[in-house]
């Protein structure tokens, strides 16, 4: 599986996962909960409460939303693709009065276009997609956090695909909101939706009606090691020993992995001759996007002859694009699997690549390089 | 682990769960998507569409608030313990002017009382909690639903801990909403939440906003095998597998069996001579509630000499009476080894118990009865 989310899951983890259930009140599950938590906010750089929901990671984005919108009130979205475009129609729903900053899908959002917005109009919070997991563009957050924060708005960041995979530093660089999920980098199945919350984001929230996703109810249980509704405790158990692999590499270390397997897919890619269509910089730890008419014709002879499942492109880029995944458990031999699969299935669908050069040159791309 | 959810989950399901992920649009994923869904209507014995949200039995009911309640408008909840006053709080929350016929805990709710109240002020729809967990009771529904419909009302029902251990006739009786969990009866751990609407539910769909727990979204994206946000794929699967074993016993068989557990379970408690809490009657298959001092001594006794969970009481009924659940992936001998336990227990703590006639009782009274 080389999708951008789900990712593939580790095998301790999946055996966390297959382990008879504990009640979530009980002294079994207390210290595991305790311990989810407290490497949460190792993960997130933050001193902050994280919450965890029972949700997928929208669930945890509208936790956000409906935390802090009250309606009327003047919010600036940023979207360059499919998720950022989610929440600009999610603040919508909830009455927010949207400004919003759409770049076309793959575009990578600039600062500088933020502040001019907010010398504009002011917002009360600016909402981020980090990692746009449609795309292959992975946004300079601190650059955009500083223009939010200078005009006094709360910052709110997609890291649903990015946390654990390339830095979120969420109190150095002042984020707010960090909203991510268990599905991605952090290397367990679906289910726990996550939300860093700063005490500024707690002070500013607003009036719109909520229950489940409310902030003080999940925030004041958790405090007592509670849950306000039953969690899924096969999920957290399988999340805190994904992190504890996560902490035991070294966050940094787990950092430079990624930036290196994102070059090894690039150096492939452009190997064999086709286009990227993620930018070519170090910042694109994420996924790997590629530009090629057969891209559907591709994704479906891969699964079929080697059961290997890769990303199609969604909504405008549908048909036009595919996705390589390296986000979570993954090493060069993954990425160079993929590639191999990807040139000697385009090769037979008459697609103009050079053979027997990607893998290498993904190789020599991570072996030879270090990430400064 | 004798708690009323989380539940004991089959070694079958397990191992469904901690399988490999797969990709939740792939076709590893679909058939399996598809099976459990239709799996899903056979267990709520309807025709219509059961929703499924990653998300616990509260977020499931959370959508049956946010697509029915517009503010302002009448609404009926009938509690009678723990459940039924979040249900209160949650539709008072979302701005509904709500009717709160509200029982002492322990009581069990009457069709006249609520033909009484529809008849004095008419509602959007009646709220009703079909198995009280924090009491051990119970409800009706039939009658309940009936004294709604009547009147005009949609009628929802929490059935989280009850789907799939006592009859919930979605169609038959004429239930518009019916919410459940995935961590209950329905032996899989908790995170998925389950909603069974009607076409006339969906037609008086409310105007409070909503993204993540909206019906029309899930419903649309489900009746072409997809999900609208990433499901928890490992929960599903493991549903799958825990709804075959269900409906490969037979439901009237997993009825029937739950029936003869209840009467095991309170022949055991009267036999020993303690109080029961909740009634001494066939409908009360979930869970058995007994009313003790020593409650809370008990169970940590339990706990820490054989590793046995039981529940203790909520909300007011906090130290007062213990809860032995058998819901699920129960045998009349699990019945048993908790009776023995808290026999031995009890006895210990100097409480006035019968000895050694327990676990005899609960076995004669499981074997040698039949359920009409």
């Amino acid at each position: 599986m080389f999708t951008p989310g789900p990712t593939p899951v580790p095998p301790e983890v999946l055996a966390a996962i297959g382990a008879p259930v504990v009640h979530h009140r009980s002294p079994d599950f207390r210290p595991v909960y305790e311990r989810c938590l407290a490497r949460l906010r190792e993960v997130c750089r933050t001193e902050s409460d994280v919450l965890l929901f029972t949700a997928s990671g929208t669930g945890a984005f509208e936790s956000a939303v409906v935390n802090l919108v009250t309606p009327g009130e003047p919010h600036l979205v940023v979207s360059a693709g499919s998720f950022g475009e989610r929440w600009a129609a999610m603040t919508t729903a909830y009455g927010a009065d949207v400004d919003h900053l759409r770049y076309a899908w793959g575009e990578t959002p600039d600062a500088e276009d933020v502040r001019a917005r907010l010398s504009a109009r002011e917002a009360k919070a600016v909402w981020i997609v980090q990692s746009e997991t449609s795309t292959g563009v992975v946004a300079d957050v601190q650059a955009l956090a500083a223009a939010a924060r200078e005009a006094g708005a709360l910052v709110v960041v997609d890291a649903v695909s990015s946390l654990g995979a390339v830095p979120c530093e969420t109190d150095a660089w002042g984020l707010d909101v960090v909203v991510s999920g268990s599905q991605k980098a952090l290397m367990t199945p679906p289910g726990l939706g996550i939300a860093a919350i700063s005490e500024a984001a707690m002070e500013r929230r607003g009036a719109t009606p909520r229950f489940y996703f409310d902030w003080e109810r999940t925030r004041t249980a958790q405090r007592s090691l509670d849950a306000p509704f039953t969690p899924a405790v096969s999920l957290v158990a399988g999340l805190d020993v994904a992190l504890g692999l996560l902490l035991e590499e070294g966050l940094d270390a787990v950092f430079e992995r990624h930036v290196r397997l994102g070059r090894a897919a690039r150096a492939g890619v452009k190997a064999m001759g086709l286009e990227l269509f993620s930018p070519d910089d170090d910042r694109s730890a994420v996924v790997t996007a590629v530009r090629v008419p057969e891209a559907a014709e591709i994704i479906a002879g891969v699964r079929d002859r080697f059961g290997i499942t890769l990303a199609g492109g969604q909504g405008e880029l549908k048909g036009k694009i595919l996705r390589i995944g390296h986000i979570g458990w993954f090493d060069v031999f993954d990425v160079a699997t993929a590639l191999a699969a990807i040139e000697l299935v385009a090769a037979e669908l008459g697609v103009d690549v050079e053979r027997g050069v990607a893998v290498t040159a993904a190789l020599e791309a991570y072996e030879h390089s270090t990430v400064a």
